[in-house]
């Protein structure tokens, strides 16, 4: 696997690391970057991220076109690249939301969109910029590939075989199926952590609250410090599987709301179950992590009381 | 500041701990401990946290008597301690939950009342029992002493002694106070991540959610690993306090499913107003508890959008 040309638009963690990867395992040739910010470019050229700083016109026409800008920025970088095209140029993106970007790909790229592969590379860190990329980002991280029926299946393993080369795991799903994942597992808890830091800070108490806030509270609020334009971005790009999920939890709130107050007391035994099922669920996970135990059968799969 | 003989209900963490912090402060001569395992009181004799493991009827005799059980047991424990109650001992609880501890206790005590002082060390670990006991737990953290009006000034004071003697800082606050404080901060949270967890273990696509999920999710949902019962029990004791945070959370969460859907799209700038103040306050609050920088005074106020 070697790409001749790469182009990054969005020279960021994301962008910047692939680059890297790539670069230390002599599985690319020359990178280009592009972005908004001269200072940020200047940067990633000093750290040898890329080697030159291009338009989006010449980005075009590299062997691969990495988007690794927020997802909200897609649909114009689609628009700009397309009349530029390369003929045997293949784009792909590292988006966090697949079915918003793949419309705007099929819309934009229309009779081309077989040139395009969408993928969402699992890992990051708090940082961004240029200065915070770094070569081993990606080492036994997941990156799901969500191809299309008319994605050609060599596009498919370019992609796939560019990732491998950073040291990453390829995982393939539909990509209605990835978004349904990642709003349950990042994108509603990430919601529901600046939801209620949100009202705390607002409420007139917030000085009490945040004094007597300890180490629950930090854990269950860390991703609440998040740069709020890119999940506000990610929140809207996948909202529809986003509200999905919001609406299950609110039910389940609902639920809670009236096992602590029935006419004949509090539903000792409905909590307790639903606690219970939690902790068994989350030590299991933790174990499985930590030291890659299998994840046990979960009990009343499917069922949801 | 010196307590002759303490006796401990419940020698766990908590009870064990203030046990070996002031043994170790040679501020207290005789510790008695009672429970329910006698594994458990082995074991803390064995650790020297107590001398003698005895009935709660020769507790009640004791100076100072620190009841450390979890809060559903409190209404028994003073039960079975008030008609042997000595006329000087002096009754605390280490209690996550206060207006119901102190309810019980008034009802228990009748008019020996002002023999009570209801306290919240506010400190902890996963871990649990005798062994998990270590005397440095309560250095430089809180404790709250919510005094009524019928509890004598100097049985506020000889508790306070008694924890700052551990290195504790000492906060006083009405119990009502409290009770809505911990509900915002430590309640709720771990009631959100216990229902998250809940409902991804239940799902009919759990292997993937749990396949996906990645260190934000490791994060938020860290205090849902905490134990079912404790959990169960605070939420339960604390319910009216819990359900009118969990109603304000609920009404935010409609609101967030408005934002994502309006009929003239997302209310982008909703959603991104309410990220940022909780972006901006969660940053303002690491840097406050890093690094002793205080916190800002929060836009808004006291006041919910």
């Amino acid at each position: 696997m070697r790409i001749d040309t790469l182009a990054i638009v969005g020279v960021g963690l994301i962008g910047g690391s692939l680059a890297l990867a790539l670069k230390q395992q002599h599985a690319v040739g020359r990178v280009l970057g592009v972005g908004r910010s001269q200072a940020n470019l200047d940067e990633a050229l000093r750290l040898g991220l890329i080697d030159e700083a291009v338009s989006l016109e010449a980005a075009a026409r590299a062997d691969v076109v990495f988007v690794a800008t927020p997802v909200a920025q897609m649909p114009a970088v689609f628009t700009s690249l397309v009349p530029h095209l390369g003929p045997s140029t293949l784009v792909t993106d590292g988006g966090s939301t697949k079915q918003d970007v793949i419309a705007a790909a099929r819309s934009v790229f229309g009779g081309r969109f077989n040139q395009f592969v969408a993928a969402h590379p699992i890992a990051g860190t708090e940082k961004t910029g240029a200065g915070a990329a770094f070569a081993t980002l990606y080492r036994d991280r997941k990156v799901v590939i969500c191809a299309d029926a008319d994605t050609p299946p060599t596009a498919v393993d370019r992609v796939a075989a560019m990732w491998q080369a950073t040291g990453a795991l390829i995982h393939r799903m539909p990509a209605a199926e990835h978004d349904d994942v990642f709003a349950a597992v990042s994108h509603l808890p990430h919601l529901l952590a600046f939801a209620l830091v949100d009202l705390l800070a607002a409420s007139a108490r917030a000085d009490q609250y945040f004094n007597y806030a300890a180490s629950g509270f930090r854990d269950f609020t860390r991703i609440a410090a998040g740069s709020p334009e890119m999940w506000r971005d990610i929140s809207i790009a996948n909202r529809d599987a986003l509200r999905q999920q919001l609406a299950v939890y609110r039910a389940r709130l609902d639920d809670f709301d009236r096992w602590l107050t029935t006419a004949a007391g509090p539903d000792v035994a409905a909590i307790e179950r639903s606690y219970t099922r939690a902790s068994t669920a989350r030590r299991a996970w933790q174990r499985h992590i930590e030291h890659g135990e299998p994840m046990p059968r979960l009990a009343n799969g499917g069922q949801v009381e």
